[in-house]
């Protein structure tokens, strides 16, 4: 019964952690326990692993890692309606105040009292069982594989980027960046309702595995290739309807409007750590609406729900899968970024 | 040089129309000029076909039909700068007043000056020529035939509904009615984010062709089962995020709330000739919003998009082609409403 | 420490009502306890009063009366941040499951587990003390008084209502119905952005009292005028963006499309037993939008700011006042409805 | 008949100018003349004669200035409906192709084919008559003083502002920058729903006028307080739902989204000549939308409509009137900026 600890900066270990087990495993009434199944590797985890921080969140004590998961109920708590022991399902990593002034106007990813696995203090999952409250745990239809179920959350990171961004059917969308939330976006962007994407990067390998998701993504190497130029000659110098930043690159995030059609929108998902270089007259003469997103909210069920009917298929994207006892090296892989990998999963002991 | 004319009531016939060259067709500096190629049937053809009116539209002077057309640019007007001979073209028939309040607001389509083809005194299209508004005809990329583009007029009707009911990915949505409106409908509502449909009639063979567009669209036959009780059954007790009604039967209309999740939204896409019978409670405790849709505005080429990038795909849905010289025969076989056809099409002499 | 009991219908008496200290009025970690101050005479407490009943809610033993209340805090929770005994405060009298899925989603109006004061089994708050969740109590400035802390109850239906409506500035309204509803309705509308609102009803003195509140609203005796068209002149044949439905009376809702603009918004506000007769037809050609709303959700807060800067004038509605001594009196006024009057409070003994 | 003409840079004249009547003046079938009675001095005019060019806009040859005007139709093209000689009216200053697609799609304020007066090298109207397109011609009611209609313009920038901003009833808003944009634009805020507007700025006369509008406005003199710090204190902590940009200081712009609630909104109306520094972290953890606006669209009636009706009084914001044989020198008393004026206006001879 180990988990995966990250015992400080540049040191995984795979070891029972049994305060877990005392602190925060009390099954309240409306809670369920989860024996996990798959756990997705995220880039968060890898950049604990490599930087042993996050901006502010600082690993500071042993740290279990570990958010993007799938698994078993194995208890109810005794208010527990719409789940049993046997379902299999997903989890949403980041539980908010119930009673907060966002969490109660339907923004509870906003809270800042949101507590989100695997970010320091709060322990991740991958170990043997966790236990979490009913209500951010969806259950997965039998057509759901676990691994796909594990590719949820960062779906949802996608799946929030579009609903933001209003997308009406039949736009077109440029998504900035190709790494595994690039992909999931554009995914996303088709199946709310983009006709095409225009998708970039600097790295050929990561466009070639895009390209090959969908006909309707087209690839553009903006090492050599102006963004704006190409998007405007293929939509009648009209532009898109939809710019999506997800490289958190400063050098991107300074392009997002040149290629913007008027009246466009701009989702801005990459993280950036510094005061980014915003064109207000490009931006004005547009009347661009500019979305700022954080995670998601209210996405797990219509992933799942996607992922059922075949709306969105998440498979492709899982280039590589360890069992649990490989986790450490996992990890060292996953840190060398390899060019022809998107998501990693970890498979946990039956 | 012949166009398909209906005389009155009943009676269609192929001949010269020599008055719409001397009335309707000078070009005017922002208008091209057009060869038709390709024209679908429409209910509304069919039923002035066989009723001589449609509400208060009444056939009083012989009417040549047709408005769901695709075509090629022969002729471009001094000030045209988007379209030049030769260029394939499908063309979108309402004209509204530039200049009017709803058009300036974006609304063209309840502007109440709109010229539409083929509604009484306005002539359609079925027919060697046509001159039309350089604004109101849009290019098609290679990759889409001109059968597709005479698709983009039904498929408009689906696409404005599913703009209308703003989904949201993963929404799952009800689509009443299996005709062809509510086949464009459903491809629209799945096109445009929703996970699943469920697709009602009472014809079993409409509701087969239905559920062979995709697996993402179970078909309900409404004589048989109950359709509040399917939905909620499957939606785990929360009901539709939308719910289409194209059927214009008002016991259908008479249904749309039960089947709906809270803060939901009903479009009715159906023509009502009389009043139908809403249920406010039904409609208040779920906060019901009720979208009502005209036609159509701004969706031509967000449809000829979507065909491109292969987002949509109307080619299923064209189940008969006739020669122009068979329009006659065409017609009549669409009057009989044969259980096994959705669109049928006439392509004109080359 | 009495309080005012419906002990069945038509039967009002002013007792000692001990169950409620023992049942409902433990002190939760997140609660607050509060001595209630001004309690506003509802239409719905009248109902239960004067029919026992409204719809399925049947006063089946014993129910203290009143939701629509302010008080001083005199106890909070182990948990409680934002209150502390002393705090003016006003209440929101529905309290939603907060782990429900319409909650979560900002729609905990529309949670069927919402319990509601005064609504059976539930009581209302015309007794000394109540305990009530901090999420759902909400502090009042220095100067906004009991009497208009009151009126916040009431108020929140209209500016829920006009928040649905997604009114532009200088919008024009109609609003149907000059009773107490219609009149927050009227001055929400107002306050909410539009320019102007022409206000309805068949009572002239009801009609009085709402042009009294505004230079703004533009009373019509729907008894004596087309609505319609008088919108249509006083709008250059636009009509008004939105109209709201606040009479519940059938025949009013039959009569909503005709004066709405192209593009324009109704919001049912009226509760209807029976189905109303819908004109689809008449909706389509405008593509309306309707809204249909339950009560309200985010409003309160709102509404105290508003009144507490001015921006709403809530206390010409307030038309008599009493002891809580003179309760039962002031229910039998109530329940006669008498013509002058808006909204009567209660004074409970401090 | 003489009109103002900036010559060149610094050099103003009142004299004939004959060629406007050859080349702009003929009267198309839906044109009106309009005799001109009021214009309004802007800051763009100013900064024309001051600076001789605004970005890419150089006045390169004599241009009349003025765009901010009322007048009387003095003539009525073939197919004018909506108003005739006699009438009062106020003109949409910007004038865009009917059938662009940005128009069509009811965005004409971002076509680029707009003509806008008195931007090079369109003419302005600080001349005797003008002909304009009866669509951007708006009447005025009997109670619009010509003086007020001068208004709508200045107004319109604030009242777009405060659409885009989707206010609901009750937010607070920030307004950073008490100049007349940001008064309108406080107004604005007011009347389309704000409870309250924290104006800030650093000269304190311009906040004290602002102070002077309205009991809900606060002003805040950023020279020696923070505006975040301030807004928090008064907001419990939340934070105001807009904050509006309307000075086009870069460091005004830096400091949008601390005093920005979560799920808040900002609107850029400042005009910046270069990138602003956005802190896209901030706006991350809020989720802040930002809207960038560009003049205004479908305005004009609205703010007809409210200042009518009382909604927005503009009056106080008149603080001197020029006869227009004193242009000139209410040019150079515009440029000189004095602190306790808002809005100059001209008046033509009659």
């Amino acid at each position: 019964m180990q988990s995966l600890v990250l015992e400080r900066q540049g040191e995984l270990s795979l070891r029972d952690f049994p305060q877990i087990d005392r602190e925060e495993e009390v099954l309240g009434p409306r809670d369920v326990r989860i024996k996990l199944h798959t756990v997705g590797i995220c880039g968060s985890d890898v950049h604990y692993y490599t930087h042993g921080r996050i901006g502010p969140f600082v690993v500071n004590a042993p740290m279990i890692l570990g958010h993007e998961a799938s698994g078993t109920v194995i208890e109810v708590g005794t208010e527990v309606t719409t789940l049993k022991p046997g379902d299999r399902v997903c989890m949403e990593p980041g539980i908010p105040d119930p009673n907060s002034r966002a969490t109660r106007l339907g923004m509870y990813n906003v809270d800042p009292a949101v507590r989100f696995w695997a970010t320091p203090p709060v322990h991740g999952i991958l170990r043997p069982t966790c236990v979490h409250p009913e209500a951010f745990t969806f259950k997965l239809p039998d057509n759901v594989s676990f691994a796909e179920a594990a590719m949820v959350e960062p779906l949802a990171v996608g799946i929030h980027a579009a609903t933001k961004a209003r997308i009406k059917p039949g736009d077109n969308a440029v998504v900035m960046g190709a790494g595994p939330i690039g992909l999931v976006t554009a995914l996303s962007a088709l199946a709310a309702g983009c006709a095409r994407v225009f998708l970039t990067d600097i790295a050929q390998p990561k466009l070639e595995i895009g390209a090959s998701l969908s006909p309707a993504i087209t690839p553009i190497n903006v090492a050599h290739e102006d963004l704006a130029a190409r998007v405007l000659r293929e939509t009648d110098g009209w532009g898109a309807e939809v710019v999506f930043e997800a490289t958190g690159s400063p050098k991107a995030a300074a392009g997002i409007f040149p290629p913007l059609a008027p009246g466009g929108c701009v989702v801005l998902i990459g993280g950036q750590p510094d005061p980014i270089a915003y064109d207000a007259g490009a931006a004005m003469v547009r009347e661009a609406r500019v979305e700022n997103i954080f995670r998601y909210a209210h996405a797990f069920p219509r992933c799942v729900n996607m992922i059922a009917s075949g709306a969105i298929d998440v498979k492709p994207l899982i280039t590589r899968r360890f069992d649990f006892k490989d986790s450490v090296q996992a990890f060292e892989i996953a840190a060398s970024a390899p060019a022809g990998d998107v998501k990693m999963q970890i498979e946990l002991p039956g």
